[in-house]
């Protein structure tokens, strides 16, 4: 059995939607167990509105909820019984093999480096969400919160999101590309310049070399290794530019009578091609190199998406990433 | 009248569309002179077609081209003959106000700071494309080609992005910002912390804070400031995900009978509203900071987007930007 704690007070749905999404996962999977962390009697009251196995669903009570609006490293120091604590303390103490929160980003980047802890030799721990492309899904590393990588950083980032997409997604020998300015080897900031060539002597990973912005959408690369900064520049603009795209689409069809007639008869077709362009369906963002595994999902998550988040913790931990991530950084140190 | 350079060889349709892009300015606007500057037999044949006033396109020969492919920094030394050498040399020697080309973004960045050169006080000239944003176009400053910008640059960026959006797009006090990670002033890599302070001490600008790139399409703010790296994610970014994006609707009207039906109704409604959310029709990106202008559009630019960028340097000279540029780093330095 897989014990995932998840957090029952984080997102923009809690506790219904965290609790929907348990419940679903343990109906879905017989090998899961759930630990919904969080505010005792409002949690057992919503779950007392499902019918599911009580044997793999278990109330962890924190009585503190951390907000998104509180300053991370403060929060995680102060609240020591809110759910993002308790349930990465689970963790810690091997009494969950994950954690899945919608919560506060900056106190889950937070927590996980400082309560869970990360894996020896991992310089830092990068947060690795899933983006849509025309294909599939790429790999974004890093996307968390420390900015001004080094190039050894980047290296280890595209080791572990390359190890994350060969045994998670599933996708053979998982080509590695490092976000540049240009196509060419000379091209790029100093930092990129200074990593290329490390990625290149890599014999372990399938490094591809550089990659335009341009081409991400395309699915030119399985690992789009960055820094945080960058990271996060694509995937907020990703959202922003998809959504903007998409309400202009929307609008554009209600100018006319005869573009409204025609928008009733596109519309299910239309649903069902952009929801291919939707990330969310395969889970959340892992943090990676951690003692154990945290995942943060998005605020708006629904039910759907914390089921699938949950999902890929089972995935995660049956194949034993962890020990693959170690394996690696190890046989890379003995190299050098 | 005002003088404009056109390189009738740049860009993937060159000559043809530089050359109807230049006839239709000098029909639309009587204050233009234009000089096409090219293969002048080549350029005099194509010209030859169309009817326009003699008085105010003149072919200038130069007999080399400098491609896409090739490494910029040797293009400019040695091809002494090429369009674009020809052309800024023009702008240097003030016998042309300002360059319009479609041609290799590398050798028109090299050739803008080592041909046409910089104006006093100017650290780097900053290449500033429009993007378009659900409310109009934002200037994105800076997209060149210099990488690992310092704090002062960026302050520069800030002064010269905001007097072209006033003057030459007419944007009252245009909404400066910072792209950051968040959006709170200790959030950010090193560069940008310790920019934000300085563009907060600017009397002479409208800062607003930091602009998460989520919020660009949005069009949360006029003059975006960032780094080159950065803005080349963000530029390239925005073009994949909208192609993707626009590719993927494509694709999911033609998936069913029901569906083809409905694209044939909003096909006209939905070609208008995408066209509004296209930056090419305000003209091509300015490389400012310079003495005298040198507009770089896009690759793939037709008629109209050449005869746009041809009447935005018109603007742009009448408005007088660079004596304004010039008095405002002036101003700027007699304070420090």
């Amino acid at each position: 059995m897989i014990r995932i704690a998840v957090d029952a007070m984080g997102g923009d749905y809690a506790p219904e939607e965290m609790i929907a999404g348990a419940v679903d996962a343990v109906k879905e999977n017989q090998e899961i167990a759930v630990l919904l962390v969080g505010q005792e009697d409002k949690v057992k009251e919503k779950l007392s509105g499902y019918t599911y196995d009580k044997g793999r669903i278990q109330v962890v009570n924190a009585t503190e909820v951390i907000s998104t609006e509180e300053p991370p490293v403060n929060a995680i120091r102060k609240k020591k019984d809110s759910s993002i604590v308790v349930g990465m303390n689970l963790v810690k103490k091997q009494e969950a093999d994950a954690f899945v929160s919608a919560g506060s980003s900056g106190a889950i980047l937070v927590g996980g480096q400082v309560i869970v802890g990360r894996i020896k030799g991992v310089e830092r721990p990068p947060l690795a969400p899933l983006i849509p492309t025309e294909t599939g899904v790429s790999l974004l590393i890093d996307c968390g919160a420390n900015v001004d990588a080094r190039p050894s950083h980047l290296v280890q980032f595209a080791r572990m999101g390359s190890i994350y997409m060969e045994h998670v997604m599933k996708v053979n020998h998982p080509r590695v590309a490092i976000v540049n300015i240009g196509a060419e080897e000379e091209k790029g900031n100093a930092l990129v310049k200074e990593t290329f060539p490390l990625l290149k002597a890599c014999g372990d990973i399938n490094f591809i070399g550089s990659i335009e912005a341009r081409e991400i959408p395309h699915g030119a690369a399985d690992v789009i290794v960055c820094e945080a900064f960058v990271g996060n520049v694509i995937l907020k603009l990703y959202e922003g530019v998809g959504a903007t795209l998409i309400s202009k689409v929307k609008s554009g069809m209600m100018t006319s009578l005869r573009s409204k007639l025609g928008a009733l008869l596109v519309k299910p077709a239309l649903k069902d091609t952009l929801k291919s362009f939707d990330a969310s369906r395969y889970g959340g963002a892992p943090l990676l190199g951690l003692n154990g595994l945290v995942v943060k999902t998005h605020g708006n998550s629904k039910a759907n998406e914390v089921k699938n988040s949950i999902i890929q913790c089972l995935t995660f931990t049956e194949q034993g990433i962890n020990e693959k991530i170690r394996e690696s950084l190890e046989t890379a140190s003995q190299k050098e």
